[in-house]
């Protein structure tokens, strides 16, 4: 099958690599519906993060199950599902307290802009949608793989509840869908920080009420003034790098809430900083799959459209194009159809 | 007055200074019944924390109310009180959501180590107790201004509930209280991490079940050991230090709350370290006075004996004995009576 591997920064190709196999008795082979780009992978397109040798990339995916491994029981061939990027066997002491993105048996998927997939442990990883789903939901479902699970994660994690004040650090696709999940937990008050006119209008879609364009010192003065001198309540960082974690840190009231999903990158933080501010920490790798059957049900039942934030959709094979777009910020975020 | 006064580095002298006087309207003025050295007063006393000048030292304090500035209503001469560290307003924002050692009029108490101590904020301070107390209460009533309070903070922060498994790290006085308070909020099992004798005792005697005397990695090894491989569910970080940071966060499970109480000093974390371990981190200088009509009702009708943690008591005047006692590690904790 052709896919796309990369090469080295700024070198995605469409190319061919072997078919997907079952190679144990817990995997399941998927048929590829849509998959994307995720901002995380910029990180390596862009040669931050290094890349020894060719590799195939992509870890959001759903998409019809085609072949299952002798141990799967809980999905079956011709079944639509959605799984997270971490596969997880869902039952041990970590996965239970819903921590599954640090399952003792984790393990990463990778791979999935192609258009077969191999996930393993399939039974705690796929969840199916009640029956094959209707086109025009496929974006949304495809966000709930990573980007609407890890926003929604953002929120979870900050402490969003009905009334609070938030703010939320980072316009990319998490940033949005993270507004996107405070509104449907109730806050009162959603401060999206974003300098980008189509961004801001898609955070309001969302559900954002105020936007702040400021950075940096004077982001966190606005964000003081917008709270009467107090500061939010929940803080959202959804960007990963020192800056914004500083930033988000410093927008929280004491005692308030923030929580960072984005892979930190040469963040630092002073041990009497934190202790200064009060805040609650919290963070990681998104645990998307215990949060996956209420989205799906959410999705299904036209309750939100996380979707909107694929403005751009694509070919497969046009994959190269796709990374161009999102890394020069033309595009949100790429959908692509094998 | 008499009172204690540090020069510099290991130099405590018990020397003439002014008697404090009513400054504003809002201040008191109490007749000290019990006061202590603090773990965190021996930064400065090793030289760790600079002393420009000499500088009166202490912030634990209980005594009798002598005389009150005009705009005081809520305590009055002859009634006995306890303070916390930061005097607050008990009424601003922060305040309100109980974290008063964050008030934004917060001031530092300092010069408790002598007969007698102006108070700010008085009526947002100072607690009373039902009545003058007997004299083996005091001990433990001075232990709520800081110690208890902040050990209570520690178990709080850590979201320390019935069932839990509890590690705190640090046997001073702060983590030997943070003992108690894991054991008055029902935790189930409580790991004390200790390498000294008497303060192991004291530990299993405020409700450890569990001594662990390795450090580093070793430590963290017999943790996870005593956990299944899990890791603990609320952990107690109570000395402050870079190595005892780590220490705390590498002994939690995935989704583990941490709490750090202790001033930290040289403490730098790691974002990406952070990110992995998914914990939820929260701490700050221990907001004493949300706790204070708790503790003091506890105290009160003996369902508690914190003073335990006093294990020299010294006249005032021989202050300097106190911190070295203290530095030495040959005592827990130094209790001053004027």
């Amino acid at each position: 099958m052709k896919a796309a591997i990369l090469h080295g920064a700024g070198d995605v190709r469409f190319e061919e690599r072997d078919d997907p196999r079952i190679t144990q008795p817990t995997d399941a082979i998927i048929r590829i519906s849509a998959t994307c780009v995720c901002g995380s992978d910029l990180w390596s397109y862009r040669g931050v993060n290094q890349v020894p040798q060719p590799t195939p990339f992509g870890h959001e995916y759903c998409g019809v199950v085609e072949e299952v491994g002798r141990a799967v029981t809980a999905v079956k061939p011709g079944q639509f599902v959605i799984g997270s990027f971490f596969a997880s066997d869902n039952t041990c002491p970590h996965c239970q307290l819903g921590y599954q993105s640090a399952c003792q048996h984790r393990e990463l998927v990778i791979g999935a802009q192609a258009p077969r997939l191999r996930v393993p442990l399939a039974d705690g990883t796929l969840v199916s949608t009640p029956e094959p789903p209707p086109e025009q939901l496929l974006p949304s479902l495809l966000a709930a793989s990573d980007v609407l699970g890890t926003g929604w994660f953002a929120a979870d994690a900050a402490n969003v509840k009905p009334g609070k004040t938030v703010v939320v650090v980072g316009d990319g696709a998490v940033g949005l869908l993270a507004v996107l999940s405070a509104r449907q937990m109730g806050a009162e008050r959603i401060i999206a920080m974003s300098r980008h006119e189509a961004r801001q209008q898609l955070a309001k879609e969302f559900g954002a009420t105020d936007i702040v364009t400021e950075r940096g010192d004077d982001g966190v003065a606005r964000i003081k003034e917008l709270t009467k001198g107090i500061g939010a309540d929940c803080v959202l960082e959804c960007v990963g790098t020192d800056t914004s974690m500083m930033q988000a840190i410093r927008c929280a009231r004491p005692g308030g809430y923030v929580s960072y999903v984005g892979v930190p990158h040469g963040v630092t933080l002073k041990g009497e900083d934190l202790f200064r501010t009060h805040v609650h920490l919290h963070g990681g790798p998104a645990p998307v799959r215990r949060y996956l059957p209420q989205l799906i049900d959410l999705i299904w039942n036209r309750k939100i459209d996380p979707g909107k934030v694929f403005d751009l959709t694509l070919p497969l094979e046009k994959v190269a194009e796709g990374y161009r777009a999102m890394d020069q910020r033309q595009a949100i975020k790429t959908l692509l159809r094998p």
